[in-house]
């Protein structure tokens, strides 16, 4: 059973998706659906023997183009509604044992085509309002399957933090009637010292205001607000930012590193012509062999403590950058 | 180093607290700091033999009473302050092994009593605008001292997720003339699937919108806003519900379930007079050897994904109630 519940307190919708407690976890490497399907082996979701880059419709999905009706009606000031929308899985490579940092170059420039490619289409089914393309890596996040994947959400609503970003953006416009993006970027390279990467397109940045010991933004330099409007030196550029992070995150601590890593455009109606195409990571860890939990304080209250000095963490980070 | 940087895209204040990555992890049982001191031991935080309740101040806060001037110069559009306010731990007994769950009820009555003269301290200190009381419990959710406690953070701000709930009780009032907590209330009572306790005083539910498979609120029945409010009856009732949750629990998987409490009370100042004394509790186990974890939908877009339907985990808990 798939639907969406009215939190009233939080005034956003949540996902309830009772099939999901059954999806694969953690296969034997033998049996891995991410793997290319091998002459007389089993089948995987990929009925091919060998694939550049392939996505197809989560088997377990949060979210379903045609879905059921919702199997318990809603509450007068907490509705339901069917969980419309698209749940996809992006397999970015037929090797099972890489990551998105042993990519090559010219692989991620392909799969940020890919991506653009998803964002445009999944942007024009009616229902969707946010299409959020996203990846988590590493068992410290809950990953289930470890073959190199990530995923896109294609949403029938803006969810909350995305809606929260995008009434900052314009409020500070409305305040300032100048831009946020324009003025933080600025702000964060005349200072630099949180600055870990840059060239003419995006800057890598740990933010001044990091919820995360080792959070990093790649932002589009320019009024960039989706890969739809991106063109193809913007496309390689984000490739080479995005590889160029992921990298220096696998150098900070000597291990492959977890992390969630969220793209944020504009939705998918008009009317946010202040969002700007950025990536976000969230790397758990906040030193080599302890994590940064979200407890009382962030889960409970949405109050988040950094233990780290963003100065601190991007000179550490900077100094990982090829 | 602690500070409070300004997030301009979520308009809130990130803590900023360096020295909490020193903080004491998991230690032996012999050097638990919460532990009472032993004639010839080495001296915990507690110079006694032995305690009922005890509360003092953090040794690793990320709020103080009288915190340094900022060591990094604000941004514009992200300014600093200082990090002021208070961070308490509630030592709930001198016994290591325990937890709150296994608490007397006479004893529990005694914490309530505790943290209702904590809330009325705190909210009377002029920086202090929320008083939060919370337990992080177990090792899943990052607890690095065993010894059964919470904590409160009096912070000189209202956090994100209770500003977004005080406006929508408002919001709600504005647009129905009717209060959301009462017809909330009402209407899960009318339909009674997801209660799991109730008597004159409190009703525990699992909410219709559960953004966690085992989430429960403990929800005052009467408009009482805070603890300070709460009359003799009220205290005992709300010791005795949450008694009851917390054993359910640890009955539910047969172990003692890890769990965020979360108490949310009116804040500090006037004029939120739709706020409501409740108390939510959010479990990170999915099944008894899964954990829900908070990845790329609810992290980096704040679309919770509920992988069991309220229903349900609602007649498990209910069986699981003494």
């Amino acid at each position: 059973m798939s639907e969406l519940r009215y939190h009233p307190f939080l005034e956003t919708w949540v996902m309830t998706a009772t099939h999901r407690q059954d999806r694969t976890f953690l296969p034997p490497l033998d049996f891995c659906p991410l793997c290319p399907t091998q002459a007389g082996g089993f089948p995987t979701e990929i009925p091919a023997e060998d694939f550049d880059i392939v996505v197809f419709e989560n088997r377990f999905p949060s979210l379903r183009r045609n879905p059921e009706p919702p199997a318990v009606e809603g509450l007068a000031m907490a509705p339901v509604r069917p969980s419309s929308g698209v749940c996809e899985v992006v397999v970015y490579t037929s090797d099972h044992a890489g990551s998105f940092a042993e990519l090559s170059l010219p692989k991620v420039e392909r799969l940020v085509r890919v991506w653009k490619d998803r964002y445009t289409e999944l942007s024009s089914i009616p229902e969707v309002e946010y299409v959020f393309i996203f990846e988590n890596k590493g068992r410290e996040i809950g990953v289930t399957l470890s073959h190199p994947h990530g995923q896109i959400y294609a949403y029938p609503y803006i969810p909350a933090t995305l809606a929260q970003e995008l009434a900052s953006e314009r409020n500070y416009w409305e305040a300032t009637g100048t831009t946020l993006w324009d003025d933080w970027l600025g702000a964060e390279l005349s200072d630099g010292r949180r600055v870990i990467a840059e060239d003419s397109e995006f800057v890598a940045v740990v933010p001044y205001f990091a919820r995360y010991p080792y959070e990093v933004w790649v932002v589009a330099r320019r009024g960039v607000r989706s890969l739809a409007g991106a063109d193809e030196a913007t496309l390689d550029a984000l490739a080479e930012a995005l590889r160029k992070v992921a990298r220096a995150y696998d150098r900070l601590f000597g291990f492959s590193l977890p992390y969630v890593m969220a793209m944020h455009q504009e939705p998918a109606a008009a009317g946010y012509e202040f969002a700007r195409l950025h990536v976000e990571f969230y790397p758990p860890h906040r030193t080599h062999d302890k994590l940064k939990y979200l407890a009382g304080s962030e889960a409970g209250a949405g109050a988040f403590i950094n233990d780290t000095l963003p100065e601190s963490s991007a000179a550490r980070l900077r100094a990982c950058v090829e």
